[in-house]
């Protein structure tokens, strides 16, 4: 597998750089962790720091800016952040009103979240976390205990982190993330494998008439792999699981989300979504806020995501609230 | 090579309608020919229109909304829409103050933008087009006579949708339109092939360590096929023709655009202008305004383009003026 890169162990510092050169009125680089922080001052409010293993992008630093996140923590590819950048990058943005931890179900992550947020709280920095768990595709899997967190990231990172600019406490923030956690469900699947630079080769072999459903984030291994079948069918096996897991019912309002995993062609993104909408109305659910693009990846896999959120109507007013960052974006 | 699709035959029309189903308050499809329109009323402005093959995505109907283009024409994949497709949706965006055709510079776009205007002038509408030609990578190529249109085409669809959308006349979009495309040279490269899903297959073959350089929109040869180099390598190699081509001169300010083939990770592409960046900074150049990510592509094929465009004070307010698009969206 060909890569863009330069040297393999300067992969994730040098797209770091050209994220913070590209962006510089978003976000600016910690000056000794490994760490995007807010460009501008977030000020007086509660500030939301995520992170995980690089790969996923626009996931995490992408997400940083006005309404989103204040701080984003970048491990190496798929690996955990360590612990002293999540400390180091809290400290940077906290503002006096508390952190609120967005961590994704992954052991490392966990571990090394709830290892920053007991140094902080030594500090008597008031610091809370919450774990997403969104993907219905298996219990527990190679790198977790329990669900993993997959697309419901995105949504939580933005609702929440507009909670946090309106000037929601750490109480309120936190508990809105619980809230949305508990109502947004995801599954994934893959045409093809990703390949992390410093193994130089496909994760995982797939064949070319077949494809992987429940993949999660990093190619690990889902429910079943079975020969590639037409969108329309894939769609509906993938939604089906989804909706019957909330279970979400008819005449709920839902964020659709349709992610691209990273190498799908667009066009094949947006059939797909068309695919998803028929399947949702069938089931008389109410579509009243879409996304559909490439916001949690894996590298160049070929695949996509679904994800469903029951909202509400503090959470539309939250996902419609003004956003900018480097990969989501509207205006105020 | 495996896609996500249900018929063949039907990859566009299901691809439009998920545009459609995901963006509603943006976009609407036209009743009877393929064509995206604004949702809302353009109203009384000069109507900028575009179009060519699908594959491209977001180009170009991710690129209608308010403050950029008002109708798209989306031939099949890699082919030109025909001449009703243009005609009537010129026809449904017209608000009397004339409608501008922006076309990418290949045979069979140029041939029908031009036999759609045709058919408008014989009605009495004002039409003028601009043929948009900026790759310097090759002076002919397989679809082309002269430069083919590429990366340009969404600095140009931005800037001159800006001015329609701010009252400028037909004879100054138009001009503007001239300008902006005088003012930018772009480049292309390819790791991967894509593939045509009518065709199943890729359109080339690169071995594992090859790539190549200059390639065209629709996999079509550039200039040279290599052994593949350092990522900054490959930026020096590509930014040093292209600022040789204008030629820009140290001190001009520019927008530098690092653009995603399809499947290209977004890791790489941050890591590639980040080597884009130090590379113009070497030359004098500044980055006045960036744009990084996937926004004319090549269905699933991985690589880049480099487009650089030398800015004036119009250029660079009508940049930043607001936009509302699936693909490229900011405040007003």
């Amino acid at each position: 597998m060909k890569k863009l890169l330069n040297r393999v162990d300067d992969v994730v510092v040098e797209s770091l750089a050209g994220l913070a050169a590209a962006h510089p009125c978003l976000v600016k680089l910690h000056p000794s962790v490994k760490a995007v922080l807010r460009a501008d001052a977030p000020g007086d409010k509660v500030a939301v720091v995520s992170g995980g293993g690089s790969g996923h992008e626009p996931l995490h630093g992408g997400y940083v800016g006005y309404g989103m996140l204040d701080a984003a923590c970048p491990g190496e590819v798929f690996t955990s952040p360590t612990p002293d950048q999540m400390y180091e990058a809290a400290k940077a943005v906290d503002g006096g009103k508390g952190v609120l931890f967005i961590v994704k179900n992954y052991t490392g992550d966990v571990m090394n979240f709830q290892m920053a947020a007991d140094m902080l709280a030594g500090e008597g920095i008031a610091v809370e976390q919450v774990v997403v768990d969104d993907d219905v595709a298996v219990q527990d899997s190679l790198y977790t205990a329990g669900r993993r967190g997959v697309g419901g990231t995105v949504l939580i990172e933005k609702i929440v982190g507009a909670k946090a600019q309106a000037g929601g406490s750490l109480a309120e923030v936190k508990s809105l993330c619980e809230r949305v956690n508990s109502q947004v469900r995801s599954m994934g699947m893959a045409l093809t494998s990703c390949a992390v630079p410093a193994a130089g080769k496909p994760t995982f072999e797939l064949g070319e008439d077949e494809m992987e459903i429940g993949i999660g984030i990093h190619g690990e291994p889902g429910r079943k792999r079975m020969k590639l079948k037409p969108a329309k069918e894939i769609v509906e096996m993938m939604a089906e699981a989804i909706v019957a897991d909330l279970p979400f019912k008819a005449g709920d309002e839902v964020l659709a989300f349709l992610n691209g995993m990273g190498g799908t062609p667009q066009m094949e993104l947006y059939l797909a979504y068309n695919d998803l909408a028929n399947f949702l109305a069938g089931k008389g659910l109410k579509i009243a806020r879409s996304l559909v693009g490439n916001y949690i990846t894996s590298l160049e896999m070929q695949g996509f995501s679904i994800t469903l959120l029951k909202l509400d109507e503090e959470m539309k007013a939250l996902w419609d609230a003004p956003v900018e960052t480097a990969g989501l974006r509207w205006g105020r």
